[in-house]
């Protein structure tokens, strides 16, 4: 049995909260603003330069989202208010099309690249500019985040629309994407909505998870199933992505804390260690990026790969069982990760983190952001990982673990 | 200077003619035969295994073209005719929508899976009704490949249609792909097509490869630019796929061959070897799949993973090239490619070739067949390589050669 001290958490905490402070938001803050046509750039090198300007809706949304948490969690920076709006202004001249929906991404000066094909543009631009209506209580940015939140619930049942290239009734899968944001983006809108369609949402997306995308009898949640659940023995049916399950764990373990499902926190518990012993690579370490449910060959090239998100994602998972459970599981798992991540991502020298490693664990692509790396997994994960570690230090005097 | 005797050419002919024939061809004729639905299967393992039933349009049709290729060249053996006409039957009964595209995909007993937004099915569907056609003398196949043609020229200014997600006007792109495979299908489509059908395009696709997508300030073939031919430096503008690059220059040999244009079939090995050059990984060997033109990170995760169909393109264009003009650059390369590809791909114990590495040269993939790598590159590229040697085995005897 490890020893847990008060020692132990404020020493993490203290890893957590150096990492974001004085490595990584400081990254951003250097380099992304674009003083001359406003928003961010996105794509930096590891030392921070500059290497494409286009702007890309998931990224510059996702920016605002941090830079208006920190602003509220750790301290009323005005600088970081400032960021937070300089992103937010370029997005509300620029970011949608005439029928309210997010282009998924624009030039440097704004004008439309990408058609909004793609509803996850809309779920973080509502991620946004809720987070930014919490804390300025303009009610400007409240209307944005409402109105594209009712966009999203209309648009949920086809939400690629005319792009959608899958024939209809040949085989009818639903996706875990946008129930697992849903999870979040309704806590997320808390401040917003009403409180009927916060539960409405949250037990269905629940319903969802829990009975359909997730298989017991594999122990972890998948990407594409039926329209009653039922597994497709297809590319996608197959597909595993279990740094998105573990992400979609902590969403779960958060309802379930809000809603004192206790049955359901123990549950997610034990799927959290489920899909780490089912993603964890033993040669190598980390997380696969994508596996094949049947051990198949994947689809994507890329899947033996180990990237920052999935890495961070399973962090939280695991903190956040501990921190609800006391079970040893997680704590242990939690460790493994942390160490692997710190050993691999964290560059110490330039800040941020490195996002994409071989399947060895050596870089792959030297960028600190891209095309899908931005301003938010890892200071995000910093944020809740310190926060949870300052919690455990307030309860360690009187703390019970399961082995 | 190398010596190139009679025997050397031999023995390179039979290496290829023995893994074409005992090797890959076996391969295909054993596991790939759906008997009960009809078409093939293509998701195969490493020994043979089906691991997935769905049938995609590209390589259908790719199968069809390969046996009915070898009909013609190698000797017309009855089983691979039924082969050919085996997928055809399938392909020619539910392959299409109802305005005569080509759909992406279809699940194994032919119900359509993805709607028909990719050109490139219906490419490679007028390639195998074309050769198909040549080697049975059948009308119903020559009017599937002419009308599959015509419909391909109205679409080929916006071949996506309704699928396009690029916004109007911002950055217009044209790619490589279209015009890259014209030039090949013109050709494949010789005995079907109007001989100044044939011209027009061929001048036409020759113009766009040579003067716009070819940038000599750099030495290779870009795979997007500007309407003009100007260099975006975007993401896509500054895409580099070497192999792609290989492929087309081989092609635009075979239209220099045709037309006796000698200046072309010198530039052309010019920038082969520039090409090779550029993409050549130096460290562990083989041609990287994606690069950037400025030196960035790619976008594409898999960039320097090393596949087995840009390795075979690269033989062909350089053992063509030599074969053109004794050019002893060209024999070097391809030597050099022909003994990576022999250490790294080829799989003497179960015959064909794996098809993805990681780059160090490890088998990414234990695959042997996919939703991408079908009955194709590999056969293709030896039943080339092996007539490319058999044609410089009967020179050999008055040879010169360009150190």
């Amino acid at each position: 049995m490890l020893s847990l001290t008060k020692e132990t958490f404020i020493s993490y905490k203290n890893i957590y909260q150096d990492n974001l402070l004085k490595q990584t938001v400081p990254f951003w803050e250097n380099y992304s603003l674009d003083k001359e046509y406003g928003g961010y750039f996105t794509c930096l090198t590891a030392n921070g330069n500059v290497y494409d300007t286009d702007k890309f809706i998931w990224l510059q949304c996702r920016q605002v989202w941090t830079f208006s948490k920190l602003y509220g969690n750790f301290g009323a920076d005005k600088n970081w208010l400032e960021i937070a709006t300089h992103g937010a202004d370029f997005l509300e001249n620029y970011g949608r099309g005439k029928d309210g929906s997010w282009y998924f991404a624009l030039d440097r000066k704004g004008h439309p690249l990408v058609q909004p094909y793609n509803i996850f543009s809309d779920c973080f631009a509502a991620m946004a500019f809720g987070q930014l209506s919490k804390i300025t209580g303009e009610s400007r940015y409240t209307e944005i985040a409402k109105t594209t939140f009712q966009n999203i619930l209309e648009r949920q049942e086809n939400p690629k629309g005319k792009y959608n290239k899958a024939y209809p009734n040949t085989r009818e899968l639903q996706n875990l994407g946008l129930p697992m944001i849903l999870s979040n983006l309704v806590l997320e809108l808390d401040h917003i909505l009403h409180g009927e369609v916060i539960e409405q949402q949250l037990n269905s997306v629940k319903d969802k998870i829990v009975n359909q995308f997730y298989k017991p009898e594999y122990g972890i949640i998948l990407e594409n199933v039926g329209l009653n659940g039922e597994i497709s023995d297809s590319f996608q049916g197959r597909h595993i992505n279990p740094g998105h399950g573990l992400e979609t764990l902590w969403f779960l373990m958060d309802i379930a804390e809000r809603q004192g499902d206790s049955e359901l926190i123990l549950k997610g518990v034990d799927i959290v260690i489920s899909t780490l012993e089912y993603g964890w690579d033993g040669k190598y370490g980390g997380l696969y990026y994508f596996m094949d449910l049947k051990g198949s060959p994947p689809e994507q090239l890329e899947w033996s790969q180990k990237l920052w998100w999935p890495h961070i994602e399973a962090m939280i998972a695991c903190l956040k069982g501990f921190y609800l459970t006391r079970d040893m599981r997680c704590w242990e798992w939690f460790v493994k990760l942390h160490d692997y991540t710190w050993e691999h991502f964290v560059d110490e020298k330039y800040g941020e983190w490195f996002g994409y490693l071989t399947r060895e664990g050596k870089v792959n692509l030297e960028l600190k952001g891209g095309k899908w790396k931005g301003c938010f997994h890892v200071p995000r994960g910093l944020m809740i990982l310190s926060l949870l570690m300052k919690n455990l230090e307030e309860y360690a005097g009187n703390m019970e673990c399961k082995a």
